[in-house]
């Protein structure tokens, strides 16, 4: 089947939360036609809904699904609505022309996308949306800190531990806010590029030496280093915002143990930024389109926050 | 009677939030006699608490009262205390030599002061406090933004009306945050100043013409700037965050009238930050003590927020 | 006499250097009818050239003369130029409708227009032009520094003696590029000022102490604080750079006994940054005719350099 | 031979520029114990001086050598030195033990260090000293840029191409002193990358939609993307400024044929901030004695400028 012109395109933006309804939104300021289903009206503004599924899919080209696409990997994420989407009903041979786009896919997805010869796409697994969404992440993690500390950000002293994509971000902009931080990391070429931005910089083995100078601390490093004696090097009350995706970087019994205010901030772009959010993943997917990203490239995962 | 030593002067504390216990504090941490009165315990960590009144002013050289002092001329502020202090208590004459430090006073305070020949000084007339105090208003006001706001706060247009203290501060913290800022001020020289800062400004008579574009308003002008037919341009949720003081800058009729999603903020260091405001409140205490301010002096207010 | 329309005022340039040709095009640029006298042709581009200073004052409304007018009360500023032009041939009676605006006028002109009832301005008194000629100041300052340094900016240790106009902007910089800045001033709020954009500071009266350790040193005092005691103490080869208009910051004798790497850079907007100096003049001035100054508010002067 | 404690370790810094001997100094410093020879006496402050090579080596543990390490591959880079020094006369028999560091080794070299079995490093293959070697770079520009433009820095244009190290470190230099910054770059995560610092941006393939409008253009990339057409397009006088390393990014006789004015500005580092440069090597292979890096490991490059 020959493409269809981009700007005739029809997108079908099937289940996920508040961020789908503005990616959707962006699709359709750039001239794509699209129609959204299993999303929350009231999210929805003038968008094009679909009453059914086979609607919203009725020679569509592409699909767009939720971040993550699913929790249990046979219904799709859709806190918005009523009713259930299970994935079979997308990744089905009804629909082998389509190209459908997801965010956190597992294997299981893309096995069943294999056996229909469905192209099937992960956004999530493109670097550039990962740095895109440090800028929520940070942005989230700052109004964390401002509303647990009872100092100004400014003139107080943070740690944040990892120098990645949020470390990166989240160090700039406390900076910025007349924070003193230090930032831990074990590459010394990231180190290096602390230390360009005029950040002091320690190395991540070394972090319990500073600990307790600490007003607040921010973890971006998805292993456990924060453990009892770490913890136990905290002043009372001093936040530890942990910005890690599952485990963590945070000992949870020996924290529940010694009163650490722990605060384990998951998933902050969709809940601080929704709608910024949506519009980094439809120009993911907008650059993936444009990129004719094969199967091939679509499931080699980039490097994870370091 | 001679001044005693500053090392060994005593300084009573006398009602106040928060903010007064964390003053407390910094005048112990300087090395002060210090003792606190009519402040909620559980705000005084290890300081020495009086049982009464006249225990706390017992060969004090200095007494410490809240911002604002009173609220009506007569008690004192003591949110934290159960029980009533009245000024004419400490305005006294028994403590004739005692040096009076409040915050927001009024002709009438000085009057009493006066029938005594007490010296009586307003801290919040101090150019510096009204500066420092800049940091946490704009850290509050960020949080508000941050919390009200879908989108993020990097990539939005932000207008801040005025460019005195907050605006100067808050504009600096929202370019460093990558938000896209236009500043709003009447004098050449202060727009000046923005452009020295590399920021975007317009002349406050012209904001109409860009308030249909803001994801974002801060207004810092204590003067009705946002009448009916600015607040009709205003696009649907956009916050409107206004930091002036009574009367503050909105038409609040017309912004009900119309739906505005206007949040007034008065006095966010306190709410915010209590223990660095009361920082800064006891910093500017020690420096009119260094400055060895006369009463005349401490009549003179400093100019306004511009 | 009826004042022109703006967009039909005629503008003489008379005299001056680069900034005035770049004034002119400014000028020209807005609509203002612009013709030049007394300018190196090669700065001068497309303007119109008159051939004689009559020609060019012939039905002119507005004059514009250099920054500094004049060298010696006489004869105008036109180091571009090979002929003698005399401040009474345009200070006369020929020209009493005339606006003449001029950079750090002195008495003896004011004298002279008075005589004439000639309208007579000194655009180098308007705040705001003092505060935009920071930016070039301090963009000069730092390429002395950038030039006169072996380490770079970044990660060195720099005092910055005054927090007015210059030190403002400088500081700001300065840290920007990865600097460790340390200001000096004596007002408490200019100290909270520096304290609000997260820099270290020092009350003026101490810098001693820190003058051992700075990698390169700002004055922007005009006063002489840096006498035998204080060069004393700067390492061997750290640039002093004096931005003080006369008398300087500096004892030059000390200075040059003691073998001070002592850089005293004079009027920097002109020299590193004339078309943006000279715009500013032209801004300047636009504005004066918008406020349509009267003479006696002409001659207050404004602060100078805190 | 069991390897020396550290701190009794000898270096040998043999031959290369001011760097060299800042290198020394910082190993110095370190406690090693170091001994210099071929480096210019002027630049060499107290550091112990060897009158011969076998001075010099005799009992060394580690040898540093110049960036690069020679011109030829046969003598080594020692500009400040009389005589001659050849890389025969270290990598040789007589050293077997020696740990060697230079810079820019070639394949030459290594056959050498490997026909003896003297293990040979590469300091400047390391990440770390590229980033940070960023940051003279970008400040060597910023003062290039600075003395070339009429305008001031603030408020001008600029156009940078390529966002890795150089134009990450030198676009927030420039966005920080008020200059509206664009960067381009091909891949998307590095777009994103330069959208988190809040900077504009632009594909390098389409750079030449906004070449007219910059006044300073700043390359990067060591690809010839500045050919007829898009010189064609800058404004007379527009400095461009080449930090590429060879090849540049400018075609060089089209650049002749129209005019511009480009300077090609190479190894900035040496030439704006040799002490700084020089501790950065110093640092660098401190790292590598940490790392206890094996031959093999030295020899993998790591990323070039992107």
């Amino acid at each position: 089947m020959k493409e269809k012109n981009k700007i005739n395109a029809k997108i079908a933006v099937i289940g996920g939360d508040r961020r789908q309804a503005a990616a959707a939104e962006y699709f359709a300021g750039q001239g794509y036609n699209v129609v959204i289903f299993g999303v929350s009206p009231a999210d929805c503004y003038d968008l094009k809904m679909a009453d059914t599924l086979a609607e919203a899919l009725y020679d569509a080209d592409i699909a767009v699904l939720g971040l993550p696409y699913s929790n249990d990997g046979v219904k799709l994420c859709c806190p918005g609505f009523s009713r259930e989407i299970r994935i079979q009903d997308i990744l089905n041979p009804q629909y082998t022309s389509l190209k459908v786009f997801g965010g956190r896919l597992d294997p299981s997805a893309y096995a069943l996308a294999d056996v229909y010869g469905i192209r099937l796409f992960d956004y999530y697994d493109r670097e550039e949306l990962c740095v895109l969404n440090a800028i929520p992440t940070a942005e989230g993690a700052l109004a964390i800190a401002l509303n647990e500390m009872k100092t100004t950000i400014h003139g107080s002293y943070a740690l944040i531990t990892g120098y990645g994509r949020i470390g990166r971000v989240l160090s700039g902009m406390l900076k910025a806010l007349g924070c003193r931080v230090i930032v831990s990391a074990r590459h010394p070429s990231d180190l290096a590029w602390a230390e360009s931005q005029a950040l002091s910089w320690i190395h991540t083995s070394e972090i319990s030496s500073v600990i307790p100078e600490a007003d607040v601390i921010f973890n971006t490093i998805p292993h456990t280093i924060f453990c009892e004696p770490e913890l136990s090097r905290l002043r009372s009350g001093v936040p530890l915002i942990d910005l890690a995706s599952k485990p963590g970087g945070v000992d949870l019994e020996a924290a529940k143990r010694l009163g650490t205010n722990l605060i384990w901030a998951l998933s902050l772009p969709g809940k601080v930024a929704p709608i910024t959010a949506g519009h980094y993943i439809a120009r993911t997917i907008i650059h993936m389109l444009e990129d004719n990203v094969s199967e091939n490239d679509s499931r080699k995962s980039t490097a994870s926050e370091k």
